[in-house]
């Protein structure tokens, strides 16, 4: 088996997206070759937002994790591609229930064609996915990636449900956070593990290193939120709230500051209505109560665990790619 | 194996649902139980609209193909409610996609919770019947209703590429009929002979049979937005056109009508205006050029041509009730 570069090559994301390029450009032509729906439509906006700047995390992890445990064939790279598509379904969808005009700097599909465009297309990514998932005559793969799926969708009904609402504990937030964001990133490093024909305890070990990783991501965006330039993210600050969503460094102000600042977050929510001024209030407000330490502190840890994870693993490229990315995925700003 | 009642005794809807009351109950019970996610919204919506008076017409294909192959175990009444509950998600995004305030008379989920709630819960309601069916390992199952998933969303699009669009063909309307429509159907029939151990020829003589009436169902359908009266159908007249879309009573009119008529038809479908004189005008064209009646027999033909494809099977109390429920799907309104 080619485990790729040495071990002590890879010490950047530069590094990593070096020593995989072949294989991430693998992912892409399958990315661009299913996209032959009988429909022109779908094949234009699915374009669209495929080429719309993303990172690949998904796909990437899942070729490491294969690796990682010995796989040299060529599944991976198709079972990348299918992964970036569902999770492009839910950007088409996200995009629509959050009445986004810009991701990543572009703007959404949404915004071209309308929100019935997105959803259908969305649908539509999502239900091809699974078409070749199933021919993939892999049951561990189905389960894993179907239950993800459902995982999704709930955490997706939670956050709306909670949206507008200060009431929400931090448990429910690191539900909504593990179901939403973790489990495709947890399924897609088990599918890695499934075809490399890992043990039952690799597989599990893998697929918590993903969810810890998810967390870990997730906690750092919504962060970043709050603390991020606006311009390099492609999107600007306070997001999040002026969308009445209590994220951690918010629930931790909550927690930490007078009631009369509590009070003018709460309404904030609410109302879903920011002023510059507000949202200036509120950074301050973080930075003097330390709430974004305070998060990122909860995302490093989080990462602390995820390498806990590959503990089991022997060192090699792939592992030591897997912990650079995990570094990565809490560190995009810096 | 039980078949149920003589066959003698099958002659009218009333008779099916008579017969194959316990199953059918059976089946209300797994959408019940299914309905068991840990966010309790989601179990709202997706009761609100799953109690909606849905006829449960798919989960009846199916069981009346199992049956008719011999199936006796009860296997089908839990694949019925994942076929329903696929069905279901589509509605909830067909009803934001349309902007739907009323469906069968009630108030849409879209309109009681907002379109957000109907796109994420339908997602959810999707992903858990993939979900389950994965449970089933069966193959066959999985590809045949991941192939209907895909078709349906593709045909979704279609129709929504179109819409506005007089040029539209007659074939292409078609297309998106069997795709949006017939694909689940004929899914559905696939699935019973499936699990009644069917051959391949009966397979796929169940399968033609679903798409033929599907296709039908569909086209009945269609017309009697031109045709119905309001009230029994839960919806007012001419709906499609107001939405922009034309369907094939429509589309005979356009091939048959004076340029006048047809340059106002053509207006209106692009403007998407529609006065209560305009519709009477083109329902009063439609009688005179007989479009009503043409589309009509369209539907008899396709009804005709799946009783044709039950031709390989002895008769029995499923063939029976079968041929029962085609005539019933494009008759719905008599």
């Amino acid at each position: 088996m080619q485990n790729g570069p040495a071990t002590s090559t890879i010490h950047t994301m530069a590094d990593v997206w070096d020593a995989y390029r072949d294989e991430l450009e693998g992912v892409e032509d399958q990315v661009r070759k299913n996209l032959d729906s009988s429909v022109t439509l779908v094949n234009t906006v699915a374009a669209h937002i495929l080429s719309g700047g993303g990172k690949r995390i998904r796909p990437l992890l899942l070729l490491l994790c294969a690796r990682l445990c010995g796989y040299s064939a060529k599944d991976h790279l198709i079972l990348g591609s299918l992964v970036e598509y569902i999770h492009t379904a839910t950007l088409l969808h996200d995009d629509v229930v959050d009445d986004a005009d810009l991701r990543r700097g572009r703007q959404t599909a949404r915004k071209v064609w309308g929100n019935q465009v997105s959803i259908l297309v969305g649908d539509y990514l999502y239900s091809k996915a699974i078409c070749q998932i199933v021919g993939f005559r892999n049951q561990a793969i189905n389960e894993v990636l179907s239950e993800a799926c459902r995982k999704m969708a709930e955490g997706e009904v939670l956050q709306l449900y909670y949206n507008g609402n200060p009431q929400i504990t931090e448990f429910e937030y690191r539900r909504i956070v593990e179901y939403k964001t973790a489990s495709l990133i947890a399924a897609s490093c088990r599918i890695g593990a499934i075809i490399g024909n890992a043990s039952a305890d690799q597989q599990a070990a893998l697929f918590r290193f993903g969810q810890h990783l998810g967390i870990a991501f997730q906690l750092a965006d919504d962060t970043l939120d709050y603390a991020a330039n606006g311009d390099r993210l492609g999107k600007s600050l306070g997001q999040d709230l002026r969308q009445g969503k209590a994220t951690l460094p918010l629930l931790h102000l909550l927690q930490q500051c007078p009631d009369a600042d509590k009070q003018m977050i709460k309404d904030r929510m609410e109302t879903r209505t920011l002023t510059e001024a507000d949202l200036l209030r509120i950074i301050s407000l973080m930075q003097e109560y330390g709430s974004i330490t305070y998060a990122m502190e909860r995302a490093h840890e989080l990462v602390v665990a995820a390498n806990r994870d590959l503990a089991p693993f022997e060192d090699s490229s792939p592992k030591r790619a897997l912990t650079v990315v995990a570094d990565y995925m809490v560190n995009r700003d810096r």
